[in-house]
C-alpha cells in the first residue's frame, strides 16, 4: 500500500501518518519525489483496514498495491484447485458440462432432460428449485419438492446435482439434496449466505454479480473460503453494460484474468449471459477456447413450454451438436470432454 | 405487449400465437405492416409471464409496452405515498434528513453524533449494526449490541432510527429496535429479504442496487408491497459505471424519473455514492434541487478514527453548514426543512 | 413503429397523431388495450425522423420495432457480404489474420514484423502511421512517412495493408497507400470521416466505439454504405465497462449478434480490447470459436522497445503458437486458415 | 509513478528497470516490502511514456501516481480560469446560461428563440448548423447557411453564439461566425479536431464523451491547451450506463470532481443527457446547486415541430420558470444570474 502525500505536506503530518502505520505493526518507507511524497507501507495492509488514513492531514490519496484477498490468490497458492464431485474433477484436464432446465418443473421434464444431457456427456445436472425472479409475479420455483425431484434424477442417472440456494436458512436443506450449492449473481455479495454456504462444507458454485469486478468476486470467494471451505467454483455469467441486444455482456476475458489471479476453477454460463439460445453455442465454444474449466447450460426438452427462461434454453438436438463441437475443440486447448 | 412476427411468418404460425394469447384470457389485435406483422396483446401481460412466446415459429421479438410493476406505479396510484414515522412525514412537503455514522462503534460515538445531527435538524438517526463488507477482513458491525445502542440513542434524543438488515432471519430482531428497516444496495434483489421485510410491517428504506435499472428497483419495491406493506422509501445511492474518480456515479436524474413513474418517496445517499466527503455537500444540495424527498448522510464526530467509511463522513461543522444551505434552498423548490 | 397513447388520451389527440403519420405517407392501425391505446405505424419510420411525436398530446411513448439501418441489415440483404482484397476474401470460408505492430516505427521494425506474420499465415499487415493517443504527450505516429514504409512492406511481402485514418482530409492520402482504411473506435461516430471513407471506394475496417451499441455501430456502417461503398468490415474491440482488470471488455457475443442482424463481415481485435498480451491468445481462439471472420492482432519483434502499446503486443514466437492453434480449431467451426 | 516488482524478481531485473528509468533522466527509489519490491520513479513520468516497462522481466505492474495532464491541472494552476466572451465571464461569480434550439432551422425560428432566451437572462445563444446524427437518414443541419443565421441573431440581440464544429477543415469557417466553438461528445477524442480548435484561438466548449473518464476528458482539454489556447470550458452532458429510462446518465458529481482537479470552468447540459424535457428543469437546478458554472439548454418555440431533438427541448414558458428558480438559488451557492 502506498500513501501519497501532497507536495506541501508538513513534516509533522508525514510523521503522524508514519506513526499510525507503525502502531499497526507495519513498516514504512518514505520516498520524496518532485511533485509528491510517498509513504510506502510494508506488510499486510489489512491491519490498516479500519484506519481512514485518507483523511489525515497532508494525505492526497491511498494506492493499494496488493490484492485484498489472500486465500483465493494464486500468489499464495500457485497450484490450481481441483474440485472433486464423485469421479468428476473441475479445474483439471476435464472440461465439465453442467446442463439442465432453468427451473425444475416436474419429474417428467427433469428426468427426460437428465437422460438427454447425460447421453451428450454432461456430468452435472442443473435445475432451479428456488428461483430468484425480478418480478414477484413470475414463477418462483417448486421449493423443496424441486430438490426431491433433483435428488431422484441423480439416483436414476448418476449425474451430480447443482442447484441454487437463496437464503442462509435454506443452506442445510439444500445441502441435503445437492452436490454443489449455487450462489446466484444477485446474491454474490449476500455475505450471510456466503458464510452459511462456506460452513456447509459442500462445493460452492459462485456466480459473478452483474456489476461485480473480478476483485469483488474473488473477495466473495474469500468469504466462503474463510469458513474453511476451499471447494469454490467461479462462474462467469455476464456483466451489466449499456449493450441491450444481449441480456448481459459475457466477459470471457474474465476467464483468462481469473486463471492468472486465482487458483480456483472457473466455468461459464452462456445461457443467462446472452439470454437467447441463438448465442449459446458460439459462446460455449468460445468459453472452451478461452480456457474455461466447464460450462453450465440451460437445456429444455420443449423450450416453448418452459415455465422459466425458455428463450435461452437449447433444444436437445442443438445441445447434442454443441457437445460434438466441444469434444473436437477440447484436445486442441489441452482438455478432454 | 406487442408480439412482432417476421414478414414471412405463415398464417398458421400467427394463429398459433394468437391462440396462446387468447387461451391465457387475453385479447389480440393483428396489424400487418410492410416489413412485419404485429400481434398486439390486450390485457395484463403478467398472464403470459411463463409462456416463452419468443420461441414460437415466426416470432421475431416481444416488445413490452407497460411496466411490469403495478403497486409501485403512479399510473395505478396517482397520489404520492407519504411514509409516517412518528411526526415525520417522508414524501410530503418536509425535506427529511437522516444522518449518523456509517457503523455504530460504541455508545459515546453514537450519542455524540445523535445530538449533533438532531441539533442541525435531522429527524432520523442512521447507523449500521450489521455491515455488509466487500472483504471478510473488514469490520462487520456490532450486531445486536449495536441495535441496542441505537434504541438507546432514540430514547435520549427522540430521533427515529434507520438501520440495515442483511438476512431474512434477522428481520424480526432488527424490527424490534428500528423504526425503518434498511435494505442495502447489495441486497436489492435478495428477494427472501424483501419479502421478510414486507411482512414485518415496518417502513422499508430500499436502496437501489449498483447495477439495477429503475425498473428493477421498482420491481423490488413491488416485492415488499406485495406482502401488504406500502411503506416503502426508495434511496438512490449511485450506480456502477466506468468512472473511477467517484466510488459510484450518483444518478440524480433517477429521482426525477421515479417521481414520474411512481408514487413512492425517494431520498438520496450522497455519502456512499461519491465515497468522498468532499462531494457530499454539493451532491446533497443538488439532490434537494432535483426534487428528492430527503437525504441519508454519514456524519462522524471524528472521521479519522471511524471504523468504517471514514473518508466519506462529514465532520459535524461541515454537516451544520450543509444543513444551513439546504434550509435556504428548500422553500425555492416548495419544501421545508 | 408503435405510438403508445395514454389511456386517457382524447379522441381528438389520437386523430391528430394519426394525421401526422398519414401526412408523412404512412399507414396507421389503431388498437385499444385495457391500459393503453396503440397506434401502429405502417411503412418506413424514417419518414417520421424529424417529427417529435413524443411531444404530442396524449402520447405516452414511442416504441421502435424495426432497426433504423437498412443497407447494413440482413433482413434486406440475406447473403453475407464478402470483402475482397486481392486474393483474400473476408467474410467467406477463410479466417483472415491481420497482424503487425501498433505503430510503424521504422523500416527495419516493420519489415521484420511483416516477414514474421506472413510466415505464420497472416494475409494483411497492420501498422499505425497516424496514432490517436489519449495524451498529447504520447508518440503520435510517423504520418505519411509511415504510410510509405507500409507500402514498401507490401511490395516486399505481398501482404495487403490496413492502416488508420483519423481525419477526412487525410482520406485520399491514406487511400493511396493502404488497401483497407481503418476507422478507429474513437472515430466511430466521426460522421465526416465515415462519409469521406465511404467516398474513397476503398474497403473500410470500422471499429466499434467504446461506448457504442451494436445498433449505433451498424448505423455508422450505414454512413459508409450510404456513399455507395459496401465494402465494410466491422471490428469488435471491446466496450467500456466498470471492470478494470482489462483495458476494455471484449464483447464476443456481439460477433454472434452481428452475424444475425447484418450481412457484413466482423473481425475481432484481442489486443486493444484486453490491453495485455497475456489475454490475446485465449481471446483470439475464442473469437474464432464464436464465429468471427478474422482477427487483427498486434505483433512486435521486441515489445519491450515498442513506442506504442508494447504491453499488448505478442512476441513472434507466441504469435506463431497462436496461429498453430487457430489452424487446428478452424475446420471444426467450418473455416480454413 | 510506482513500478511494482514481483517478490521473486532477481536483483538483475531490478537493476535493469532502474537503468531504464535513470537513462530517461529520472530518479529511482527502491522499497522492499514483504510481498513485493517497489521502484518509485521520481520526476515527470511522461519521459517514460514510450517505454513499456510493464514488459520487463520481474515487473508485476505499473501504478501511476500523478495525473498525466499538466496544463489542465489545478495542482499546477491553482487559480480558476475565467473565460471571457465580451462582458460575460464563465468560471467566475456569474452563473451563465446558454440556450437555444438543438438545430438552426430557419431565421424565424432562431430569431424568435434568441429573443426569448435573452429576455430570460441567457447570455449565449446555442444552435447547431452542423449536426452529427446517429443515422444518415436524420436531418444533418443547414451548414454554413445556419452559421450565417446565427451571426445575424447575434447582431440583433447581442447574445454571444456557441455552435458545434465537426471537422478540422471547418474550424476556420465556424470560427468566423461563432464566439465559442463547441466540440461534441462524439468528437471528444477526435484529436485532429481538438488541435485545430486549439489553434483557432477561439474559446472552446468541450463536451465530455459518453464513455470518457474525467481523466480522459482533461487529457482532451490538454490537447487544446497544448496549442496555446487556454480558453476551454468543459461541459458535462451525461455518460453511457445501463440505465435506459434517460438517454444518458448525467454525472453531476463530475462537476464537483472537476472543480477539485482542474481550474477550468465546467457547465452542464441537462437536455442531451436526459433526452426528455421533463427532467431538464430539475437537473438544471441540481447543476447550479452542485457548483456548475453554467448551463447549456435546449429551448424551442414549438418543440412539436422541431427538426431535431424536439422531445428534449423546453417550451419558452417552462424555460422562463426555470430561470426564475435559478435566479433564487444562485445567491445561496455564492453565484449571481
Amino acid at each position: 500500500m502506498i500513501i501519497v502525500m501532497r507536495k506541501d505536506a508538513t513534516e509533522e503530518s508525514i510523521q503522524k501518518v508514519c506513526k499510525v502505520v507503525e502502531d499497526a505493526g507495519l513498516g514504512v518507507h518514505i520516498s520524496r519525489g518532485t511533485d509528491v511524497i510517498i509513504v510506502g507501507v510494508i506488510g499486510d495492509r489489512r491491519k490498516l483496514a479500519d484506519k481512514p488514513i485518507e483523511l489525515m492531514e497532508g494525505v492526497e490519496k491511498i494506492v493499494p498495491i496488493m490484492e485484498p484477498y489472500k486465500l483465493a490468490s494464486r500468489t499464495f497458492h500457485p497450484e490450481p484447485t481441483i474440485v472433486k464431485i464423485g469421479d468428476t474433477e473441475i479445474g483439471g484436464e476435464e472440461f465439465v458440462i453442467m446442463a439442465g432446465p432453468c427451473a425444475v418443473e416436474n419429474k417428467e421434464q427433469l428426468f427426460e432432460t437428465a437422460e438427454i444431457v447425460k447421453k451428450c456427456g454432461a456430468k452435472v445436472l442443473r435445475g432451479g428449485a428456488f428461483k430468484p425472479r425480478t418480478s414477484p409475479y413470475s414463477f418462483q420455483g417448486l421449493g423443496e419438492e424441486g430438490l426431491k425431484i433433483l435428488a431422484e434424477a441423480r439416483e436414476r442417472t448418476g449425474l451430480a446435482v447443482v442447484t441454487e440456494v437463496v437464503s442462509p436458512e435454506d443452506v442445510s436443506k439444500v445441502a441435503q439434496y445437492a452436490d454443489i450449492l449455487q450462489i446466484g449473481a444477485r446474491n454474490m455479495q449476500n455475505f450471510e449466505l456466503l458464510k452459511a454456504a462456506g460452513r456447509s462444507g459442500k462445493p460452492v458454485l459462485l456466480k459473478r454479480g452483474m456489476a461485480s469486478t473480478i476483485e469483488e468476486w474473488l473477495n466473495a470467494a474469500e468469504y466462503v473460503m474463510n469458513e474453511g471451505n476451499f471447494q469454490v467454483i467461479l462462474c462467469e455469467r455476464g456483466i451489466r453494460t449499456f449493450e441491450q441486444k444481449t441480456r448481459n455482456t459475457l466477459d470471457l476475458s474474465a476467464v483468462a484474468v481469473i486463471k492468472h489471479l486465482s487458483h480456483l476453477p472457473v466455468i461459464v454460463d452462456p445461457s443467462h449471459s446472452t439470454g437467447n439460445w441463438r448465442w449459446v453455442a458460439p459462446m460455449s465454444r468460445a468459453a472452451l477456447a478461452a480456457g474455461a474449466d466447464g460450462l453450465i447450460i440451460e437445456v429444455h426438452p420443449d423450450p416453448e413450454r418452459a415455465l422459466s427462461d425458455g428463450p435461452q434454453s437449447l433444444k436437445p438436438e442443438k445441445f447434442a451438436e454443441l457437445c460434438e463441437d466441444l469434444r473436437k475443440i477440447a484436445p486442441i486447448v489441452g482438455r478432454r470432454l
